[in-house]
């Protein structure tokens, strides 16, 4: 007879079970913050050279597990695989975030393909599968696809915006040529969660950074229906796949978002209202966040304040630790150490 | 006998009466996407001088109601009169945004004072007699400051920044020095607001841009509290002032500010879910917005639709046709004509 599997508390939680400590990661653990990271980053070359380095990729996600002992581990990558996958010509520049050729008019959106080449995936399945040899079978491996609206905002502008008007703007004139960058994304994105999934995740997350600029309208049909389609593609061929939204500044549009796509849990950022989360969202879903990454750099009895806020307003019901936004760079370490004290020391 | 003076359509919805054609006017009306404001803004010299120049600022917050006929006129000025009139050194530089020292240590924060000077608003007092004057009765004229949260983050950084980083780290870092600041502007803009209806406004409007970037307890604590010692101040001299509050991306959080601050009606951005504004905003207060400003860019289709929303949203209560933010400088006139022209078309 074999030993059962031990049973992974962030999984549990997704699966339906409250834990007594709720478990924790952090957005964007594997990251700048980390001497450790940095070293080999400055080894990697350039920052897509870390995503499609299998070896660097899995050393650089198991890095905080080391650290801190997270709950879960997240893929090193980033969401623009896809839209290089695409064929788009993707790069990052030190201190400028990403760069893409703009993909802003009908005439350029024609040339997109219906779906990435899936075989330039392939580093990132096989750092998956690094990780999973090396991960402690009690930690959950996360896998990760940007949401289709949030993806497509930076392959129309070319980069990073305040309020990614352009993108907006294009849905608006243009919204069929528009439609045809999301179906692409849609398509490519239930082959590569699946890939990541057979590669040995456990779980998968969608983040749609820039779902809180739209009005409702247009978030139903360029955040929560794209989203809503790759989630039952994906489980058309793995049926009890666990996923997580994260719908960033959906606010109160969270609770419609959380009914349609299907999902299994939501990230939610620190701006949240407890009640109507608690009450509307919580009660369906496991519910993943939302300490102010700002705090965690603060410290000190902000910190502290602010972690109970989060265990006070939702440790009650379906809660995974987490940041409502990644960790940023300036953060100390030490700030992280007592944060993962201070949950661990709960007891609700 | 005196004739009664003719109803303001803008004051009656804010009074509790639902008028069957929302009464209409947009934030930023008085503006660059003007070829007649360009012109006032050349002559005046900088911005600054523009806001303080009596007959300059009466100018061109007279020059949308004369073209577009809306139902409310705001006086043309900045919320960064009040850090002005506190000592603060404000500078606007060309295409960069404002600009001021930043007051970012308690040792720099101890030396404000605890009030502005009063004189510093005497040119907008007469700019608004002068509005007045020339104004038609049934046009409803809107004095304005910055909540001051909002205000504090410029003060802070001494400049506009993504997420205003500056000000939340300081909050939680030296909360008592950054409650000094709060302080200050809470009563500067006590005595800016009676000024202001002194001189001839019927209603008074509170921007708090920044609002939706704050945790729940800092939300209260930064935005509500003082919100309310404000408007509490006002009324304490002006018992009938009719105040609007625009805590800009409060989404789920705005239930509680409406109760907490003692508004007559809120301003919405674009992004707000409308059952849950109907239900818990609406039903108790005057609703202003919500049309996305760059869906009056677009125009066509998609503008004549995204009116149709917020008056299918939201006409059946009392509402105050406006944008969800203000006006952009590269809007087409044509689009603002237009949307006035289905506003006003609107039978519901």
């Amino acid at each position: 007879m074999t030993q059962p599997l031990p049973s992974k508390p962030f999984l549990d939680v997704l699966a339906g079970t409250r834990q007594a400590v709720p478990p924790l990661w952090m957005m964007r653990q594997a990251g700048r913050y980390l001497p450790e990271y940095r070293e080999v980053r400055t080894k990697a070359g350039g920052f897509l050279d870390l995503c499609f380095n299998p070896e660097f990729a899995a050393e650089v996600t198991l890095q905080p597990i080391r650290r801190f002992g997270f709950d879960a581990a997240i893929i090193f990558s980033d969401i623009l695989v896809v839209p290089y996958a695409l064929g788009r010509n993707v790069r990052f520049e030190v201190g400028e975030g990403p760069r893409l050729d703009p993909l802003d008019t009908p005439d350029k959106i024609a040339t997109l393909p219906p779906r990435a080449d899936g075989a330039k995936f392939a580093p990132v399945y096989e750092a998956l599968r690094r990780v999973r040899a090396e991960l402690d079978p009690k930690i959950a491996l996360i896998g990760f696809c940007g949401a289709p609206w949030t993806v497509a905002t930076y392959m129309v502008a070319g980069q990073g915006t305040p309020d990614q008007a352009p993108a907006r703007m294009l849905a608006y004139r243009e919204p069929q040529a528009f439609a045809k960058i999301i179906d692409a994304l849609v398509e490519s994105s239930i082959g590569y969660l699946l890939g990541q999934l057979e590669a040995g995740a456990d779980a998968l997350q969608i983040f749609d950074t820039w779902a809180g600029v739209l009005p409702p309208r247009e978030f139903q049909r360029w955040s929560v229906e794209p989203t809503r389609r790759i989630i039952a593609g994906v489980r058309a061929k793995a049926p009890h796949a666990k996923i997580i939204g994260f719908p960033r500044g959906a606010g109160a549009l969270l609770p419609g978002y959380v009914e349609a796509t299907g999902v299994n849990g939501v990230s939610i950022d620190w701006t949240a209202e407890p009640s109507l989360m608690r009450e509307r969202v919580q009660s369906k879903v496991a519910l993943q966040g939302n300490l102010d990454p700002l705090a965690l750099i603060a410290g000190g009895d902000a910190l502290d304040r602010a972690i109970d806020d989060v265990l006070e307003n939702y440790a009650q019901g379906r809660l995974i630790f987490n940041l409502g936004h990644g960790i940023q760079p300036e953060t100390p370490i030490a700030h992280v150490e007592r944060m993962v004290k201070r949950v661990r020391g709960y007891r609700g």
